[in-house]
């Protein structure tokens, strides 16, 4: 019997702009042994995240990025192969951040153990893991938008956006979600079952948006950045909160955004709609895990709460098509299957 | 004896950009009877404010202006002529907002009993009035900084500005001052006494403010907008908390602002920093003056809280004088003097 191997997924080179399968190279290591403590766990499912992209480095600086040659951080969902834990068992499935890879070592600090009956695997990593807590505690902690009120969420077809949209509706607000393109709009309609929604690639986009709004804005759970918000403020509410979930649209930026400068409408924006703009870290939110899962599991598998992943095959595939995320704009989760189990 | 007549300033033309004297009329009206309930004030002292020309009118539409022919609201302090409302008698000098004009009756709601003899009657449309409590409010109820923490303020020289610069330091933080040219600057160390200052004229503005916030930003309280802001985002601490007081730079603006796009780096500032910004209208906050005045009074008349103000004669001056608020940059609330009382 051959001696297993670690397979890792290593940054290889900074991309400049838009990631490409040459920043990665795929390496192999000796499988790790853990000490007292520590876990040793197979990873069966890991996701896709615009947070990698971050972590390989950008020209704005915002995080500090990983090493050349170090593998990439990713969420994953693994099975515990051997525990030196009291709090795992082998064969206990966990829920982690024990990346790109095969097999990791961890001493389960970041690990829960999930049960792979109650939901598919794969939902801990959407809905019922790290895009879905994202999505919780931006209407739990950041924003507490009031019933009856209207909530507009942008990336509205992401794993984040699309959570975020029915969490709305479980709380009895008007939900409106924007995406790019007709499919994401019949998703967001006939899947999601959203109030309404609008297509910001349309060329009427100012319309529907207007008509999707009758009695202005609320809330905004922002994924997207930028590009979208300027459109969205002039319908804001007094006192209108606007939750910035992500900056997806400037991830790969290089250099100044082009003008006109829209840095002026949100001031004002913030001083004659008294609007609040506020971000966060969801990694600061890890102890809210339980709270979050008694609200979305039930509903996620009732069916009210429902998502959408594009599942591949392979850790080995991770380069080729970690790039079309910021490409290709196919709705759904990214999910690679490392190993079955 | 000639019968009163009641001066008023009007808004004769919309200003398109920077307000000019034509743009308002001075005309004349028999002077207001008082009903039951209502007081017949004499205006003393009116303020000039960035507000008033919000009010005339702006190609942002942020605020419902006034009409033409209508006369220009105003802070003011007054004596009381004749009162027909028990809370209020002849002679008591109040602070309220009764307008660019000799006289005025007032149901009461905006008026507050002053004492002309606890500080200088001008102090109620400056530090003590709403530039004043709108310098409380922001950090107060709107930001809570940390004792300790640094504090950066724009517009510093300005009297909300100046005003929240120097409760900064009465409430033990590390203040920073933002104004242009070296008067002002001068103005911020010698008489403020801030912790540091920097001149955002200067060719060496990204160094004077680098060397001025050597432990980073914990909270910005911006009176400028747009035009200032993206220089302090790379300084942000975590959590930090962004006040914005106004947007005094783009009161006059018309049209789209010039390029590149800073949007980016406020969303970036408020996922990556966990930034909070957020804007108020300091009107829904009258309730607080009380404990406004409570803090700041006694600082005032102890002299640890200072301001600087224009004082120039004649209600008919104003027409002449209220352009020059958006063009030469003297420091100091600029006050007229409408009679002696």
């Amino acid at each position: 019997m051959t001696k297993p191997v670690n397979r890792r997924i290593v940054l290889a080179a900074r991309p400049h702009g838009n990631p490409k399968a040459s920043d990665f190279e795929l390496v192999e290591a000796p499988v790790p042994v853990p000490r007292d403590g520590e876990v040793l766990v197979r990873n069966l499912l890991t996701s896709l995240e615009p947070f990698n992209r971050i972590l390989m480095g950008n020209a704005n600086g915002d995080q500090v990025p990983i090493g050349i040659g170090d593998t990439m951080l990713g969420f994953t969902v693994a099975v515990v192969q051997e525990s030196r834990n009291p709090a795992f068992a082998a064969g206990d499935h966990v829920a982690g951040i024990t990346g790109w890879q095969d097999y990791a070592v961890s001493d389960g600090s970041d690990l829960r153990v999930v049960d792979p009956h109650a939901a598919p695997l794969w939902t801990n990593l959407d809905v019922l893991g790290m895009p879905g807590l994202t999505a919780w505690v931006g209407l739990t902690e950041i924003a507490r938008p009031r019933s009856g009120g209207t909530l507009v969420v942008t990336g509205a077809a992401g794993a984040v956006g699309s959570a975020a949209a029915q969490l709305g509706k479980l709380r009895g607000l008007r939900v409106v979600g924007i995406a790019g393109g007709p499919e994401k709009v019949r998703l967001l309609l006939d899947e999601l079952r959203l109030d309404a929604a609008a297509d910001h690639r349309a060329p009427d986009f100012a319309g529907q948006l207007a008509r999707a709004v009758p009695d202005g804005i609320d809330t905004i759970y922002d994924n997207v950045g930028a590009s979208l918000l300027p459109a969205l403020l002039p319908h804001l509410n007094p006192d209108a909160q606007i939750v910035v979930g992500g900056v997806m649209s400037q991830i790969t930026r290089t250099g100044a955004a082009e003008g006109p400068d829209h840095l002026p409408d949100l001031l004002r924006a913030a001083v004659y709609r008294k609007a609040t703009i506020r971000g966060f870290n969801v990694m600061e939110f890890f102890d809210r895990y339980p709270d979050f899962l008694a609200e979305l599991a039930p509903a996620v598998a009732a069916g009210e709460v429902r998502s959408r992943t594009h599942l591949f095959d392979g850790l080995e595939a991770i380069p080729e098509t970690f790039p079309e995320m910021f490409t290709s704009r196919a709705p759904g989760k990214m999910i690679a299957k490392i190993a079955a189990g």
